[in-house]
């Protein structure tokens, strides 16, 4: 039984292939990521819906006959739940988290994602390109949550996308944090991307996917578990360009987290506080261990992630990182959006929309949205572009980050 | 003119030179030092005396018709102040101040001190040879104190000396926490050490020059002045083990003294705190720019006294240096006391007292002394001796301090 046998007449059965493998293996299941890493996507699947299972996989994957109406339902589901389904090979999909395939390799945990489901409408590889991951503790203090809303403030204001895990106490400090200064954001979920977890969290859930994105490798409507906690961790610190831990007592899923920067080679980073405050116990342990940097300040962050003084380009749309164009990775509507945008004068949102054929509320909702990225402007009259089309944005090349 | 024409007749010429050089000449006035270095102190007293002062002194060194009489004048004097005069070729001479006059060569600053006028009857090479300094701001926190008190009461209980500067704030707090613990504590001041300066710590000098010891390079009865509050905190970084900064403002004169622990290759440590608080600011920079390494507690800084897990010794007394014997450097009365006590069972102050040819006050107080260094016990029956006479202290060797 070959690929093509197994999904005739799918115009991309990678991509199907990966939808099942999401919903019928655990996240970060290093044996199913080894096959998938060994032959393939679709021929992974054609070997575990046979019931040819690697020995030693996180959860049991039960056999399936028609494995095709299996994933197409999936995708079907999701789609009424309000989410798509992002995977490697798509525009949009972020080359960052093709580093998990290698420390997967050398860790024997984790691997890259089947794929990822995705709440909210702005591309994922742009509006993780340049970010930040601010994790911390549950029963974090007055003290960290400011710390830690006023640093992912000042990042969001820079462009620069916070990333979290949209639970209690300093993730939900830095969610917060950026979505005040109307910052991109983005919530990596151990649970599926349309689940409120924690309960609590609905409006901000809601506030994040509106303004940035909710993710989640879990299978859509699934509820979280140990595993997919720290399946999840490793996702976080992927997907930022650099980790920093705000408050983190001695045995924090935090400093999980951080262990994955220092895996992946992403950037560190710990604030400290008193020496008195258990919640900071664990994160002055990492930076005694040398396994974080002491920040200080968001102004300490962003130097971090140009450590040798290389001038990078603010804003999440990832220039900073090669040869990209400006819209790479943008969806139909936003690419159609960006083309519609004068790069000097301004048009309405209802001209733009008009232009790009979609109505003036979703219009509105993606210029938002790609204001965070720098790509666009708000002036007086209206929406311009900010970019440079087919070079770098921001008119007059690369910007170095304030000091 | 050699300087058995200077000093004819005098059994220690070396050290009344010394003692002129002291109050002829700034402290820590680099180009003096370096004539001393390399003519040796006599000669260079023949020199500076009859008016050959070297260009670029830090203050002018006045001609002197008979330097004898004056060294002399000074150190009646400073007996009459309470104050007795160390130098180098003393028993008791810290030879940890030696690095300065390396240090010196390098940095073009400061030098080894002639000597160190003391007040207290502890020996100053014991007292300081397994010793933190432990300094920080002036206007410190309620939190900066209570860990500055917290890590010295710790280091003390241990028997490790607390080296600080006296002055309001983390200073007090830290001979204070020493004090409380009736541990080991040495204050160097900027000013005469029979000055009391700030003069709201009257009581807390007293306190301290009776349990541990008050040390000066400056002339007796002279006050402080900003060049000599600079070259006292070199003399606190030479004199001290480790330095370790708890609460410090981004230009605080702590980070100065651990600027100097870095040049004399002595372990730099700090205590972080809340990145809200601009008194933590200039220990988080020290942290981030690798100048300093952070520490949470007392066990931390004595971690980084043993660096690779060598076997040290608990106690003032300094024998984790080298071969030193339990009673170098001890005066006559401690020595005396020494010999007096059993090392198993005990005796009565009163008969130690009678045994050593001292007065019962006078053995009390400095069995107290010594019982801060390690080298006696206090029984219920009376006072025994701690150490083993001509090998190492504590009866079964070294002792690795608690993780």
């Amino acid at each position: 039984m070959t690929a093509l046998t197994l999904l005739p007449g799918t115009p991309d059965p990678d991509r199907l292939a990966r939808a099942w493998l999401s919903v019928r293996s655990e996240p970060g299941d290093p044996k199913v990521n080894g096959l998938v890493c060994e032959v393939g996507a679709e021929a992974a699947v054609v070997r575990l819906a046979a019931g040819r299972v690697p020995g030693g996989t996180v959860a049991p994957v039960r056999p399936d006959p028609d494995p095709r109406a299996t994933a197409t339902a999936v995708l079907d589901d999701a789609a009424r739940r309000g989410l798509r389904w992002a995977c490697p090979g798509d525009d949009d999909w972020p080359t960052a988290l093709d580093d998990l395939g290698y420390a997967g390799e050398v860790s024997g945990r984790g691997g890259a994602p089947h794929g990822l489901w995705v709440r909210g409408a702005l591309p994922l590889a742009p509006m993780t390109a340049s970010s930040v991951a601010v994790v911390g503790a549950r029963a974090s203090t007055e003290y960290g949550n400011e710390v830690a809303g006023d640093i992912a403030a000042d990042l969001a204001e820079a462009g620069v996308t916070v990333i979290s895990g949209a639970a209690y106490g300093i993730d939900a400090a830095a969610h917060r944090g950026a979505l005040a200064v109307r910052g991109p954001t983005v919530a990596v979920l151990a649970c599926g991307a349309d689940v409120t977890y924690p309960r609590g969290h609905d409006t901000l859930l809601a506030r994040i996917a509106d303004q940035g994105l909710v993710v989640s490798e879990a299978p859509p409507g699934d509820h979280p578990t140990k595993v997919r906690f720290l399946a999840r961790n490793r996702l976080i610190a992927a997907l930022a360009s650099a980790v920093l831990v705000v408050e983190a007592a001695w045995r924090s899923g935090a400093l999980n987290t951080l262990n994955w920067a220092g895996s992946l080679h992403r950037p560190a980073l710990a604030v400290p506080g008193p020496v008195t405050s258990a919640l900071s116990a664990g994160v002055h342990h990492a930076i005694r261990e040398r396994r974080a940097d002491l920040v200080t300040s968001g102004a300490d962050v962003r130097e971090a992630l140009t450590p040798l003084g290389s001038p990078v380009v603010e804003g999440a749309s990832g220039w900073g990182r090669g040869e990209r164009r400006p819209d790479d990775g943008l969806d139909r509507v936003a690419r159609a959006l960006l083309e519609a945008l004068p790069a000097t004068g301004a048009i309405r949102a209802a001209a733009a929309a008009a232009a790009a054929g979609t109505t003036e509320p979703e219009a509105l909702r993606v210029l938002g949205a790609l204001l965070a990225t720098g790509l666009v402007e708000r002036t007086g009259d209206g929406w311009r572009f900010a970019g440079r089309r087919g070079g770098l944005p921001g008119g007059a090349g690369p910007r170095t980050l304030p000091r």
